[in-house]
């Protein structure tokens, strides 16, 4: 799946842009200046697949504890600040590998300097973040608009010769996500961080999510990715991690295939399913399960399933791309889908 | 949001096509001769909003059933049907209102015939669908032979001046699906069923479909949807009027917007998001509803949302369209938002 071309930032040691990978992103809903909650909370995420976290920083407490927290974490770390200069300079200070800054909400010229020069010192790339509820009052509500504010932004910046930019447009429409999207990618040169924001819980932000970030992707728009959740930001990754395995870009996230449920189905396939997702969210291998409803049309049906069972009214079938290997009884489904699947 | 148009079939009392309305179908997993079972499952998906429902016909005794479950139930019925012309005209006789059939699978052409001529007589349409795991043997593995191996069964029907078709082109594979359905809109006049199969469960077919699905839809491809789901088919209603909420399709359906969590959230925002979400499952008006996590950013962030909240340390604000209406107590955020919502 090839993407639009876009110029490469380096956030820590992950590329952003110019590539064919889209980077997933998510952010701590911990204060930052409690370190330990925070690491754990990164801990978890980075064990789930997050390649880059943001975290929110609020006042200078959160801005000095980005040194302890770097220290304990493996992805890189962005710092997310609004108005305030002093807390930009303190985090970046402390060793942020990118900020999420607005230069256009600062008011002060030398500040905005220091912080560019202090940036481009530290190879530290800034995101300019468009967000469709908080554009700058003189602009009435429009995709077009959002594009003209991120002008703005983007003037102080490259007036000053900076270009280590990242930019977003996220809306809590899905509809205004994919317009002020396109119009960005036609626009500008640097990558896009996609997200429809206020998304809801999970499987509200799910849809909205995959339909508008699917639409983009789909059409090579966007180098890196959050998929916003009311909810433990884990969920974020999942999302994010089955979103870009369905449009094709990342092949290291299994991939299940099960029947709906129909009249047709033999036994209780619904609970196998269940299990079945729940043990795929934690494998990292490119590998299509399918859980079957009907020994009959099953293997033929998901014949381009790496492995699956398909339920008969006592037994079960395992087959392998649609040749069926063995016969097995319904309650060693699982372990023996499990152990097919660690030996893949 | 317009859609392409296409020839109109009358499924009941439902117009499919030809039309800006996408209608949502869902497909029974009770046995179909068990009335009792089905006709309930049926009454629950119609309450979740079902427009149009399918059940499997196995035998005989699912055949005979139809006439009796059809007087219980308030939506369109259409019967599946694999290889069997007598279950179709069973099921027909029975008063089906739509038939699934491929005809290229019914080796006697005289069966054909009668099952044409019943439907012409009694105005049943005949969905052919057309999925990528089952295509006939004499076919590769394409899109291209999906649209091949649709006309060599539309042929039998057009032959017999018979064009009250309806057409599906599912797989479990979210972007064959896209290019299929895209060949599908330019090859066909017929109106299309559209639908991922084999989606996984809730989560998983969410994803997949709003990819697939929302990518057609916004091109104004798709008269009809089904969400296929591994579990409780009101699952692949709810998630189906999201999707049509979201793709700007139906208006009847209530957006939540809400923070993602941050460390910008000063109160435990997550237990009201799921409460809302779970109240306005039941809701059918255009309405949206904002639950933000701070009064700061909130109410502007938010000012498209015809009702929102945004909760501080002890209190919260109620907000319409961005303007700040009072100042609640914490613990009466649910309440206040419900009758608020009721009164709407």
């Amino acid at each position: 799946m090839k993407r639009i071309e876009t110029r490469a930032i380096t956030v820590g040691n992950v590329q952003i842009g110019r590539q064919d990978k889209v980077i997933i992103q998510s952010m701590t809903n911990t204060r930052t200046k409690d370190v330990p909650a925070t690491v754990e909370q990164i801990h978890k995420l980075e064990e789930a697949g997050c390649e880059i976290i943001r975290v929110a920083i609020l006042d200078m407490e959160d801005a000095h504890a980005v040194s302890e927290i770097k220290k304990q974490i493996h992805i890189p770390l962005v710092c997310d600040i609004h108005f305030n200069p002093d807390l930009a300079i303190a985090s970046i200070k402390a060793g942020t590998d990118k900020i999420r800054l607005n230069p256009g909400n600062i008011e002060n010229e030398d500040k905005i300097k220091e912080i560019v020069n202090l940036c481009k010192e530290r190879k530290v790339p800034i995101r300019i973040g468009i967000n469709a509820g908080s554009l700058n009052k003189k602009y009435e509500h429009s995709e077009e608009n959002m594009i003209a504010s991120a002008r703005d932004h983007l003037k102080i910046l490259e007036e000053l010769d900076f270009h280590d930019i990242c930019l977003s447009f996220k809306s809590s429409d899905p509809l205004e996500c994919i317009k002020a999207y396109r119009l960005a990618s036609e626009t500008f040169p640097y990558p896009l961080h996609l997200g429809v924001t206020e998304a809801g819980g999970v499987l509200n932000s799910a849809i909205k999510s995959s339909l508008a970030l699917g639409n983009l992707l789909l059409d090579g728009i966007g180098d890196t990715i959050r998929i916003s959740v009311s909810d433990d930001p884990v969920e974020e990754i999942k999302v994010a991690k089955k979103l870009l395995r369905a449009c094709g870009i990342r092949k290291d996230v299994p991939n299940l295939i099960s029947c709906p449920t129909c009249g047709r189905i033999q036994y209780d396939m619904l609970p196998i399913t269940k299990q079945m997702e729940a043990y795929l969210e934690n494998v990292n291998k490119d590998i299509t399960v399918a859980i079957m409803g009907c020994p009959v049309n099953g293997p033929l049906e998901a014949k381009r399933a790496d492995i699956g069972i398909a339920g008969g009214k006592d037994s079960a079938i395992l087959f392998k791309k649609g040749e069926i290997v063995e016969t097995i009884p319904q309650d060693k489904i699982m372990e023996t889908l499990i152990h097919e699947i660690e030996k893949f």
